[in-house]
């Protein structure tokens, strides 16, 4: 009597984010799992319980909606951005993968949503326009050398590079020593975009030359995207400047 | 007398992943720019303006869409996947920075999508679940051994990279080659999707390790996920496998 287990992407802050799907898979749920503050961006449904959780919590998390869900009930866990960004897809199939069988046999659906670095490269422009990648910066699931592996290969072959979590009050020293390195490889003059809250009502934006970044600029809330060599900004009289990575690439630099 | 320009990512096939503000920003034009079997999936509405061109006329559509713009209309181009991620944004963000000043008065607005790599990961798993790459295997833009030197930077530092653009009548070698590259660098059991029409009624989804990648699995509809060395398989009876690339990595190896 196996059950239903979606795992839903809120997109960032806003309803206008939200997909079709995603929406008919939140009223489809019996039973909503969540970090807080992502539970109370979706509205309230008669019937439907609501058991929200730390934001670290999230192999007990997963663990909690599958033993649900294989119980027979129809499930959500909802995520911000997208669920398989630095989110909570991976830590269901962790829990599936570690857990007893009857969790195998649960009908999952994974609803993509916008993830971060979509929403802030719209914001400004189109600073994804060429190859670019993403790294989170938490060292709390891998070595740090690894971090720096990533940032010296994306930056010297010409990524373009989204950070996720790069700062917080656990991990203060790690946004600074990734521009640090970064500065190494890179000119002084790339774009570094600073979004916080991006779609949300304390909205803010910041972009300055690597030279001027400081780790001070983000915090929780904030996605960093590191600009290449080729990524311009465009002025615009009366309007905010276009920062966008140009599709073209001449030479292997 | 300067009007507005939209450009709107409809996400993967289907129109359940269209998000809200998509779907008011089709609402809201009086004139539709794009690629003809993007503007197919738009459903029609009285009075609105329809102006389909091909595929490789990315800069001569964003500028037209400009000028209608400039001209004071509420102009919109459509765009599959997100806008930003190998789509039109970055061409209409080259068109206003080469054009003349009164595109830069255009109020622009992006509006993000759902690109095909987070519809295919979501669809498998969470291949996607730690640090990734998209690389467009296009080198009509770029040289080739950019992209080379791309994917041996990417590959060797544990990153999963999904391939854009893998194949094509007209560039039919490079996703071999980038196999035979791959192959130098990963171990032959690394999990390689091949994902086919996304969230349309012809989906399909194939997932072989890298020894039996076959570029013959792709076509110009197919994204490809190349997964690192800490890629899994989860087999569940009666049901698809789950592929998934944990949170942690244990070391720097």
């Amino acid at each position: 009597m196996s059950g239903h287990l979606a795992v839903i992407g809120l997109g960032p802050g806003d309803t206008r984010f939200l997909t079709g799907e995603a929406e008919a898979a939140l009223a489809g749920a019996e039973i909503l799992f969540g970090y807080g503050p992502y539970l109370d961006r979706v509205p309230h449904r008669a019937g439907q319980e609501r058991i929200a959780s730390d934001n670290r919590e999230e192999i007990a998390r997963a663990g909690a909606a599958l033993e649900r869900a294989a119980a027979g009930a129809r499930v959500a866990i909802v995520s911000g951005g997208d669920p398989g960004v630095f989110a909570m897809a991976a830590a269901v199939c962790e829990a599936i993968e570690a857990g007893p069988d009857a969790w195998r046999a649960v009908e999952l659906a994974i609803v993509p949503g916008i993830t971060a670095m979509l929403a802030l490269a719209a914001r400004v422009g189109a600073p994804l326009g060429h190859d670019f990648c993403a790294i989170s910066l938490s060292d709390n699931l891998k070595p740090w050398e690894i971090v720096e592996r990533r940032l010296d290969a994306a930056a010297s072959t010409g990524f373009v590079i989204a950070l996720y979590n790069p700062i917080s009050k656990a991990r203060p020293w790690q946004l600074g020593a990734a521009f640090d390195r970064l500065r190494a490889v890179l000119p002084p003059s790339v774009p570094i975009i600073f979004g916080r809250a991006v779609g949300r009502a304390d909205e803010s934006v910041r972009i300055v030359p690597l030279f001027d970044a400081d780790p001070a600029f983000a915090d929780m809330a904030t996605l960093v995207i590191i600009g290449s060599p080729e990524t311009r900004i465009v002025e615009r009289p009366g309007l905010a400047p276009l920062v966008y990575s140009p599709r073209s690439a001449r030479s292997a630099s």
